[in-house]
């Protein structure tokens, strides 16, 4: 299997053009504009990852990765304009840029030529993969919702939650495995089996995310950490401590979490009390522990594929260069 | 071949009923709740229509149905956000009821819950079908940026107007009975001419809609006219009477067009002059003759299709009733 980042140029050779008609101009550079602000395409090259674990790699694989970052986009944009996000990898964000309504459209007509790229690979397995990029479609918008529903719900359980970031992040990076092993002529059980490595790998993934936001080293992280405090976001690390607190500290955190301070030094002192609950509770080595267990199961699901291993390889190079683990 | 209201009550019977999982019941319920406000379900019934001028009806007919009503409702509720529309049909529109974002995600799985009915015909024209309602969803979306640009610009010519509308609302039904034939096996310039017939009626419909917004019947038509010439919409008649206007009407139309008023009887005067303009320019004599013009282009279209004309009858029963034709 060849590595991440060969494939990942394989895919950005013939995805790096322009995906849309000329006109309506206002509309089609808006949709090509987020793509241009980059990502990592980590999706994408996932969906050839999964096809390459059990053959080499067909044409129509790099249609349905493109079809895959395509709908990631697609849910950027409109997620976006429901979080009013000014920035995204610190350029302006669709709506920002373009209008809401015009970004409306463009995620619109991004999820149409979504569809378009699966079209145009062989009947053979074009039902199969649309009807998993269906299911997905609309778990990631499920997703969405429940986030949007959690933020007016006071307390949610780490189930729910749980279940909240797998259909927001994960099922799409285990759809796309999964979608490159249907068309790698994979079984049901190996199927099953890599859809479980790429959603278990996604939620770790999450845990990561939130645990770097609370503690990440500013130095190598790129920015202050303790963003998702501010804003009150609830991440595995809050809903960890509001379980755990004693009662004095559980209703600090309430407290502490009844406003969004603008001033650079209210936010520090802000992310300086929740930071020190956070560690009186131990969240930082519970998040580290529960980042552990799914990426083990991750592997676990990995190791259980029938394939030969050496043809593994790549896929727990990914694994720990997505984890940052170094062993 | 069977009349509309017969169809009609056919597609009803399967389309009556929930087309969406419980939770997240906010998501979901706001999808479903636009379908039971209702709608005159045209286009799905000119899918059914389109398939039996060739063959009887094919199981395969009430997905592709199915399909075209969501996909229709998907863009009534993303054109009523944009709009910032608080009413239709005379109810809550569904980013009224249940937030703007939800709104949103509620279209989202709307535009992916008609790929899934599409996804259940046989695999023998899927793909024809999928290309044929992608090129129409991209063309949909194109037709509302037009429309939401054409608002910014203080001239627009007849041509740009009529590809708009052609575009937003056109496309559609005339991409219905399309799929229909290819269902019922038509051969591609039969496919054609009835694409055509479904095309050129519907922009005659647009021109009726314009027409009596301005110069309908309120005892008829259920509401006060003139709602087009409050908000300053561009119509049909609005451009046209903008082109063939001597300059002091055109003047005078121009600054009519710089207010919106709100008071009941401020709204009445501007109408009123408008109209006045609008009848000095014998505006109403041509777009009834415009009206006419499609019309006759979409019937030669439905002649040319090579059928036994008998087959043809319900067609040209539909079209007399779309345009409030006795003859």
């Amino acid at each position: 299997m060849q590595s991440f980042s060969v494939l990942l140029q394989n895919f950005e050779q013939r995805f790096n053009k322009r995906h849309f008609p000329g006109e309506p101009q206002n509309l089609y550079d808006a949709s090509q504009y987020i793509l241009k602000i980059g990502g990592k395409r980590v999706r994408p090259v996932c969906v050839l990852m999964g096809n390459e674990l059990f053959d080499e790699i067909d044409a129509d694989a790099y249609e349905v990765a493109a079809a895959i970052e395509l709908f990631h986009n697609f849910s950027l944009i409109h997620d976006d304009i429901m979080d009013k996000a000014p920035l995204r990898r610190g350029m302006e964000t669709v709506h920002t840029r373009y209008g809401e309504s015009t970004a409306l459209l463009a995620g619109d007509v991004m999820l149409v030529a979504a569809y378009d790229y699966i079209n145009k690979i062989k009947p053979l397995h074009l039902q199969k993969i649309i009807s998993l990029f269906n299911k997905t479609a609309r778990e990631v918008c499920e997703g969405q919702q429940m986030d949007m529903d959690f933020e007016k719900e006071s307390e949610v359980s780490f189930e729910a939650y749980e279940k909240m970031i797998t259909l927001k992040t994960s099922v799409l990076l285990a759809a796309s495995m999964q979608m490159g092993a249907i068309l790698g002529g994979a079984g049901g059980a190996n199927q099953q089996h890599l859809y479980e490595f790429g959603k278990k790998l996604g939620i770790a993934f999450q845990v990561q995310d939130d645990y770097l936001d609370a503690f990440g080293d500013p130095e190598k992280f790129g920015k202050q950490p303790g963003g998702d405090i501010i804003v009150n976001k609830k991440t595995f690390l809050m809903i960890h401590a509001l379980d755990v607190a004693k009662a004095e500290q559980k209703a600090e955190l309430n407290e502490l979490m009844k406003s969004v301070p603008e001033a650079d030094e209210a936010k520090k002192q802000k992310v300086e009390k929740v930071l020190k609950i956070f560690r009186d509770c131990k969240v930082d080595a519970w998040a580290e522990e529960l980042k552990d267990k799914y990426y083990r199961e991750a592997m676990k699901h990995l190791e259980d594929i029938a394939v030969l291993s050496s043809r593994k390889t790549e896929l727990e190079v990914l694994a720990k260069y997505l984890l940052q683990r170094d062993k």
